[in-house]
């Protein structure tokens, strides 16, 4: 009856793909490397970007638009943002089409080269600022906090839905501001808006951090992030957060006069989160029956499926239903009444449980005579007779029950999945067996960091905020160390 | 003190230009075509794009997200589509950066090079029929109502800031439905929410009318569109909505199993607006002195600019203005005081009407004493002493008034601007004076309307809706025809 999931422990990449396309988040497109987001998917988005959306206007921030395409030459103006980004990019290279003299198709016009070619932009730091030199000249136009929604393209050659996609959509803030502090300042307070999405809106519990030299944002002086730890045991980035310094002023010659009328460069931030986020909801979160979505961005919040025989009882139901949605929608709650004839109760209840509905009404006819209601809830499946009357005000509250318990578990998953290792062999037990963030010494250099990465495929995912110093011997090299980090193997 | 806007008179276009950049709504960008939307103007497009995003959900539609990027083979799949849109378009034909090897710089990685170039979509009817292919089996997926908010692109030689650009934003639906009936129905529902929202938000009479076959969409089988009325009495296309007939279902083989179990082809619509409508405002409304913003999608609606001496007299002024902010922000009015020292009250003044504000107040020490404010409305530039208590409700009740003050305005002149032709000296004659739309005679043959076209620049508009008819003579070739159509130059 319900569509075929396959479990976490028989393949849990096969499961996530299954939650995706059977769960109506995504699909794949025709275009190698390019999902659609399916209606499901998108209104999940919408509320996530939404509630960002308002927690960056409500720090002071406003939205803009800048160009899809990027001068070929500006991406090699700020030395290691050339590294970073001028890779794998899709390129523009002609702009008409003319008709194929030998068929009814069409060939690229030969003639309508273009003579700087254009890259789809990977990211905007370089348009922007490229626009910001015009738009900065005095201390007065500081600090500028912009912010844009946008499509970014970064040429993969293995993808995962949402994970992993060759076009994605995002946010980029790109701040600039009079002085070192200041943006320091933005960078960090991003971080902790991130944080506080991630934690309250997604359930999902993170820790705050900046990432090494090797890991950091190519062009960016510091890295903050914030990582969460996934159902397999993997960790994701959920969010980076970047301070920039003046590079990118150097880059294009951003300056601005002080209020001592002097000419200084700019200081800059870019903090940035995508439809990845998505994913990681998805692999956080959900079980072996679907998706279990958060009630605060879940598409639809609350389903009542009718259980009827004959007109009679459909039509008492029905209305005892309708006034039940409207109750709830009085208070905020997305909520919709099922009663379409094609499918049985028992579909729709596994349809449901698929789409991570957080909570589901069966009102039967019985259950009308008893003045009562079952109530199923999605994170724990508890099933529940409750009675009718006041029965939106407690699905309300239920709601944000199933929030805190979501993010109550994630947390305690995340808790009990930090682990010390004070041994190479602890380190690569760990890896292997219960996975997680492993809190270890490491000696502070790139070449070892790059060796335990070469090794083992894990990487220092973050030195945590309010890191404790802790002396100590680096696990691989034995050299000395002043503190722990967080390894982990990453999507 | 004001920036420097060339008048209407002296020059129309220069002073579009000046209003869109002075006005602070977008800029030119490093790349040709491509223009940067500026927070002001992104703020006026956000509260256009949620008004129609509330329009479109309240009619049962969803919003989804479908890839960039276009195979190249997909534009000729629909005969006509292919000459529409396979022309002017960003060709991307490259995945991959390399340094070069003479300098700091990158160049394209000729081994990377795509088998099948993509197309950055100039609409999406191509991709999306592919993909509803696998969407849609059975009349119980129909009807399917999806809309996507996206950036296109369409190479462009002459561009103008928002009116015509290589990149522009837009909103693209595309449903499939199982009847022609209610397919024709949808393509007319759309065009009317088109209508609803340019003439309620944007207070913008229209004309509701149909394209003629050489003015038709790609791909249509009927196209519907409104038509606005510029100040310099050239037309601008506000909207289309199409009937797209089976043309894309057989393209790429769209079928359903109807009710009796037989397949059919499915039955389409497509219907668009895009950032063009920020441009057809600024046209239709604004003056000589800068923008003139409907209160309904202004970013701001009412500023407070406070006239002081002295402290002691600031500290007055700012707690009654605060009050006044506070009250307009509990009726839900976008409120700024501006006390901002760096700027005189006359340059603020300047500048709020520049930007379009609906509403200014001018706060001063002795106002307060006498208990009264300043009260500008930027629509009729009027000024008015208003008594301070209940000042909130009283600014209320002005936007609304000036909302529709201004419909009222542009719909005057709309009438007056719509004359009939009854020769050809005659529409010559109004084509080169009074401009407008001319209502005249046509003999149908699209021979007639190129030839016409070529001697005028002028286009038939659209044949409006529940036209009349009328027994005539064709203006250009004195054949018979049974209606009168809109003519005029556009943009």
């Amino acid at each position: 009856m319900s569509k075929e999931i396959t479990s976490r422990e028989q393949d849990y990449s096969q499961w996530y793909n299954d939650l995706v396309i059977k769960g109506s988040l995504a699909d794949y497109s025709a275009v190698r490397g390019c999902m659609v987001i399916k209606p499901y998917g998108f209104a999940l988005w919408e509320n996530m970007r939404d509630a960002l959306d308002k927690m960056f206007k409500g720090t002071g921030h406003v939205n803009a638009y800048f160009p899809l395409f990027i001068p070929k030459s500006f991406l090699s103006k700020e030395a290691a943002h050339v590294e970073g980004f001028a890779k794998e990019c899709a390129v523009v290279t002609h702009y008409r089409l003319k008709k194929d003299p030998d068929n009814d198709g069409v060939v690229v016009d030969p003639e309508a080269k273009l003579e700087e070619e254009l890259i789809v932009r990977p990211t905007s730091e370089t348009i922007i600022w490229n626009t910001y030199k015009d738009w900065i000249k005095s201390y007065r136009d500081l600090p500028l906090l912009i912010n844009q929604w946008a499509n970014v393209v970064r040429w993969e050659m293995r993808t995962r839905l949402f994970l992993r996609t060759a076009e994605f959509l995002w946010q980029e803030g790109h701040t600039a501001h009079a002085s070192m502090e200041e943006a320091v300042g933005e960078a960090e307070k991003m971080l902790e808006v991130y944080a506080t999405f991630v934690e309250e809106f997604m359930a999902l519990p993170v820790i705050r951090g900046v990432k090494t030299e090797s890991e950091r944002f190519a062009g960016a002086e510091t890295t903050y992030c914030i990582e969460a730890l996934m159902q397999d045991g993997k960790a994701l980035q959920a969010g980076t957060s970047h301070f920039l310094g003046q590079n990118f002023a150097k880059a294009f010659d951003v300056k601005f006069s002080n209020k001592e009328n002097q000419l200084e460069y700019v200081w800059a931030t870019s903090w940035g989160v995508s439809t990845r986020l998505v994913g990681a909801l998805v692999m956080a979160h959900s079980d072996d029956d679907g998706l279990v979505l958060p009630p605060k961005i879940a598409p639809l919040q609350v389903v009542i499926v009718p259980i009827f025989k004959g007109d009679e009882q459909k039509a008492l139901i029905d209305a005892r239903a309708k006034e039940i949605i409207d109750n709830l929608r009085n208070l905020g709650v997305r909520a919709k009444y099922d009663d379409n004839d094609n499918n049985r109760p028992g579909w729709k209840f596994a349809e449901y449980e698929m789409k991570g509905v957080p909570v589901r009404l069966a009102l039967g006819a019985r259950d009308l005579e008893k003045n009562v209601v079952e109530v199923a809830r999605r994170d724990t499946k508890e099933k529940k007779t409750v009675g009718l009357d006041g029965i939106a005000q407690y699905v309300d509250g239920l709601l944000l029950d199933i929030q805190h318990n979501m993010f109550r578990t994630a947390k305690t998953y995340q808790e009990e999945h930090i682990t010390r290792a004070n041994s190479w062999e602890e380190f690569e037990k760990l890896l292997d067996g219960k996975g997680g963030f492993i809190s270890a010494h490491w000696d502070g250099t790139a070449e070892t960091e790059g060796t335990i990465k070469e090794k083992t495929k894990a990487t220092i995912r973050c030195i945590p905020l309010q890191n404790q110093p802790e002396e100590g011997k680096c696990i691989l090299t034995g050299m000395p160390s002043t503190q722990r980090v967080l390894f982990a193997r990453a999507y």
